[in-house]
């Protein structure tokens, strides 16, 4: 094996589309560090969850390399459908890494839940690969990123060298302003409130746009809430197997 | 408080759309056991996961009750948009119950990440309510389901009496042909296989269609796909909470 095969293979995606501010740093932070092939949105796909496309055709374009790329393809799919087909028909070998982001906007707390940039990470932890979410905790695209890339190199490098637990993706988010340090935490408990703005159609009836803002339920400084609104880089060690394994006594007490 | 006030309310949503077979079946089963609100996605919305429409704008129609119903709206969104609108701006109040189903095809296992079925589920859980989605393991929207009535009932009395643990909601997939009993267990993981048909587009290039195939990756009594295979109900805790809590500890050795 010659050097260059031992580089290793780092798939990139997001939910904001491949031409956006943050996969472009992404790409940029990690580049000498592996070979960089990009399979990313053709458009902006954020809060489509874990959707993939059932009811129609994924067509995909490969695309000029930029800032430290091998390979580019603009996806007309999810950010799940990204990675599927990456996995499966574009990458010449199972990836050692998938990364996604940087995300504009948050998904900490309960917009993991929501969040295509996550649905990613999540799919590839779901394929056996190592993975990590990355998000800037500021919804402006012009928001400055260089602060973020030696947290990006150094979260990305120990996944890469210590690999993950099983069933274990990591969801980044970086707190706006100056970073203190790492905290590794937990999802805390959040709901979205005054979710809707009612309007009214010119040709008769209504319609609403969602709108809301979070409400974190819980204080705990191991929460992802407290390490961000304290100015520290959350990691939360996530996962897809959604077992509430504490409730099955719960429920088999039931005797149904 | 009168004999009325006390019935309980319950919601019903699905992704297969409110005129699918399934969701028909679901109010028919519950329809005596309280106020049976639909609120129910116009357009099938399987694979669409946890997806919410934060790029247009949402329309509801309300349309006349069937079996059972005492109100019905036709939601121009995806499952989580419906339980999200129902809660905020159509229900009288806060349900008592949130059903969703029953979805024609399978969401154990993986299949969960990707359920719109269970996204109305879940969303309904982020809100403090009971929830319960019903899934029968057969695509065929022909498929019988009277056979399914006394389980659906008996789960949802339970849950409606017992309540649920927190952060906990109930993932319950019927298998095919005789019913043996009710299992409670844990989610199987599964990876899809052979994912893609790639086709020729006749203008050139090429396009894909998602296909494939689930392969499960271990045979424990305790998993779903166990119980199902076996002709038993599964009746899985399933939790919002995504963090790997077990993992905590080692990705807090990496030392950040």
């Amino acid at each position: 094996m010659n050097t260059e095969e031992k580089r290793p293979l780092i798939l990139i995606s997001n939910d904001d589309g491949i031409d956006a501010p943050g996969i472009r740093s992404l790409i940029d932070f990690v580049s000498d560090m592996g070979d960089v092939w990009v399979v990313a949105p053709a458009t902006v796909q954020s809060g489509k969850g874990h959707a993939i496309t059932l009811d129609g055709i994924i067509k995909v374009e490969e695309v000029a390399p930029r800032n430290g790329s091998v390979v580019e393809y603009r996806c007309y799919g999810t950010p799940a459908d990204c990675v599927k087909i990456a996995k499966n028909e574009l990458l010449p070998r199972i990836p050692d890494i998938c990364l996604s982001g940087i995300n504009h906007g948050s998904n900490a707390s309960i917009n993991v839940i929501y969040s295509g940039t996550m649905a990613a990470v999540i799919e590839a932890g779901v394929e056996g690969i190592p993975a990590v979410g990355f998000s800037l905790c500021d919804m402006d695209w012009d928001s400055p990123m260089e602060q973020l890339r030696e947290y990006v190199r150094l979260i990305t490098r120990n996944a890469l060298e210590k690999r993950l637990p099983a069933h274990t993706v990591l969801n980044v988010n970086f707190p706006t302003g100056e970073i203190k340090g790492i905290k590794v935490c937990r999802q805390a408990a959040t709901r979205w409130e005054k979710e809707f703005e009612k309007r009214e159609n010119p040709r008769g009836g209504n319609y609403y746009w969602m709108v809301g803002h979070p409400i974190c339920m819980e204080t705990g400084e191991d929460t992802d809430h407290w390490a961000l609104s304290h100015g520290y880089v959350s990691v939360v060690p996530t996962t897809y197997d959604l077992t509430a394994h504490r409730s099955i006594e719960m429920i088999e007490a039931w005797e149904l």
